[in-house]
């Protein structure tokens, strides 16, 4: 996702625009036109067709670019799940630098600052080649279709579900399934709390516009961090036995929780690696193969302590914290469970997607 | 001390100005006018006269007031050492609020907005009754003579050594020798790299205006950190078995380490609380009477975060971090040694001057 220009406005609370191009890529355009329309949701939904308005596009093996910034906690979402199931053959990759200015995200980090496949400087050409006049934010992560060169949809929240539902046909040999049936009647409530509380809850800390706002973020967040602390306690991953959709969509903030959010975002009541067991979850999630392997912490603190002149003016970005604790042991395994149930684990991250040597301690590692 | 207006220069490394009014109150006043200039210091001399220009004033019982934010870490000396040395009832106490404006600290705490005894609004008025056109900061900690209402001195790393020295004969019985003869010679060193590295190394992070200039001081930082954190593995204070002035000076930096430094100037390697020896260190002076007591982590808070706009321009004030770790048993006396020597902990704060429920854990705990 992206902030476009000013994140706090003075005296209110921060709300984030959740209004997206939800056009979906499925596996049968015409059934899923006769579905019933989605009720609303912030999480994304499963069997129902399309919202009011949007279209249905055929999956198509290579016709589709994802164009995730690494930085992004909503796009790192799509490259965990696109990694787990082993879509990097069919739906390629194009990936924006971590600062992005007030019109778009670029991608200035590759060769002529163009992406090589769209030809692209600016994801926003991208979002006006398919609606000339988009008024809204530039936002990753979005899907372009290469031929046109036109966003399809930036609607993260459906975009992992529908990696997991429609390209079904193309995910890897012993790829998990991220939406076990047993457990999605838990796991939309989950999802939802730990949206409304977590993924958005630190960003309500940091954008609040005064004290007041920011004094209930920060209680409301730091409870749900204590459900989820209590909860980690007992399961190994938030449903149980294996990794699920919802742990990707906690991942993702937890790994950008004490390099950017404690300090930046002043959710300063402690440490993620101060919790017992929300610090040994995320540990054994980014020692798993297809997360730790797509975090790239040197472009996270860029992108935020760059991007957020308004509460960061000089845009100096900290050196600190050391984060090679994250390869510390996690002993998550006297829980149980395994990460990949009956599947296996993806093999290595494709050679042009791999994160550089110290952004990463995994990468360091090696 | 103040840091008036912006703190920070853009494409510029933090120099503090440290230029201050150098006037002593002495034992002997015509004794130290005849000695001999001291040499060029930033941590305050002994054994020397005035420097040019600067005159000689008589202890006297009752005559100064000692004027110390709590909130600011060079006033916070000052607290500690009145209160180890027991001369609460012999320099009286004024306490600026922790928000000072552009031009002054000010007494917006006190009944009407005024220092009870000095009766000024703005700390400067007392500057300007000894200098009309004082040119430089107002700062604290600064001594006011009470009769004229102007400032004596407010030259803070000469003012605890005078404690100290000069009003020997006003000490409480059981005072501690915060300047131990044996240990003077390494203290002098010590406590200037402390100073340069340390105390002032904090701010040279925060306030750096430009990337190579942040990456610089966060470097140096740490080093001389990782340097107090192995000499205090083996110590019990700084310079072996008691406590001594260099240990105060050490103390009220470390007290505002995780609460402002960490994510206010990115000192954020990691939290002072993630060092062993120096944070069992930190908690051993915090619950010794005379430090932990003097901390107002409330006003430590504001101070920073509500006064530099530059680098925090929404004012907002961190809820976090959770203080109540400060208490800890900190397993300190292994190491041997015991904080007064042969001598006594000073008694309770007086009344007037205890920190409020709410801004201390040592408080809460009561």
């Amino acid at each position: 996702m992206s902030e476009q220009g000013s994140y706090v406005t003075t005296g209110e609370a921060y709300e984030r625009d959740t209004q997206y191009i939800e056009d979906r890529i499925v596996a049968d355009p015409a059934a899923v036109r006769n579905l019933p329309a989605p009720p609303p949701s912030k999480v994304g939904s499963l069997g129902f067709g399309l919202a009011p308005g949007a279209e249905a596009w055929p999956v198509e093996p290579g016709r589709y670019r994802l164009v995730a910034a690494p930085a992004c906690p909503w796009a790192n979402r799509t490259l965990i799940v696109r990694r787990l199931l082993g879509l990097e053959d069919v739906i390629s990759l194009g990936r924006p630098g971590p600062v992005h200015d007030a019109r778009s995200w670029t991608f200035d980090l590759d060769p002529d600052g163009r992406d090589p496949v769209l030809g692209t400087e600016r994801l926003q050409e991208n979002y006006f080649a398919r609606f000339p006049d988009y008024p809204r934010g530039i936002t990753v992560p979005a899907i372009v279709d290469v031929p046109s060169g036109g966003v399809v949809t930036n609607d993260y929240p459906q975009i992992t579900l529908d990696f997991s539902t429609q390209w079904r046909e193309f995910h890897r040999p012993g790829a998990p399934n991220l939406l076990p049936e047993e457990h999605l009647e838990d796991m939309w409530p989950l999802m939802t709390r730990i949206f409304t509380e977590v993924n958005n809850g630190v960003y309500r800390c940091g954008f609040a516009g005064d004290q007041a706002s920011y004094d209930a973020a920060y209680e409301r967040l730091w409870t749900a961090l204590d459900w989820l602390e209590e909860r980690l306690a007992t399961r190994r991953y938030l449903l149980g036995d294996t990794i699920t959709e919802a742990d990707v969509r906690l991942f993702t903030t937890l790994a950008r929780f004490d390099p950017v959010y404690h300090g930046h975002f002043k959710t300063n009541r402690n440490k993620l690696a101060e919790m017992e067991h929300l610090w040994g979850y995320a540990r054994d999630l980014f020692q798993t193969p297809g997360f730790g392997d797509t975090v790239d912490f040197v472009q996270i603190k860029q992108h935020y302590y760059e991007t957020h002149t308004d509460i960061n003016p000089t845009r100096i970005v900290p050196d600190g914290p050391e984060l090679g604790n994250w390869l510390d042991p996690h002993d998550r395994e006297r829980l149980g469970g395994s990460p990949f149930g009956d599947g296996t684990p993806p093999g290595p991250v494709p050679a042009g997607e791999r994160v550089l040597a110290g952004h990463n301690p995994l990468v360091d590692r090696e």
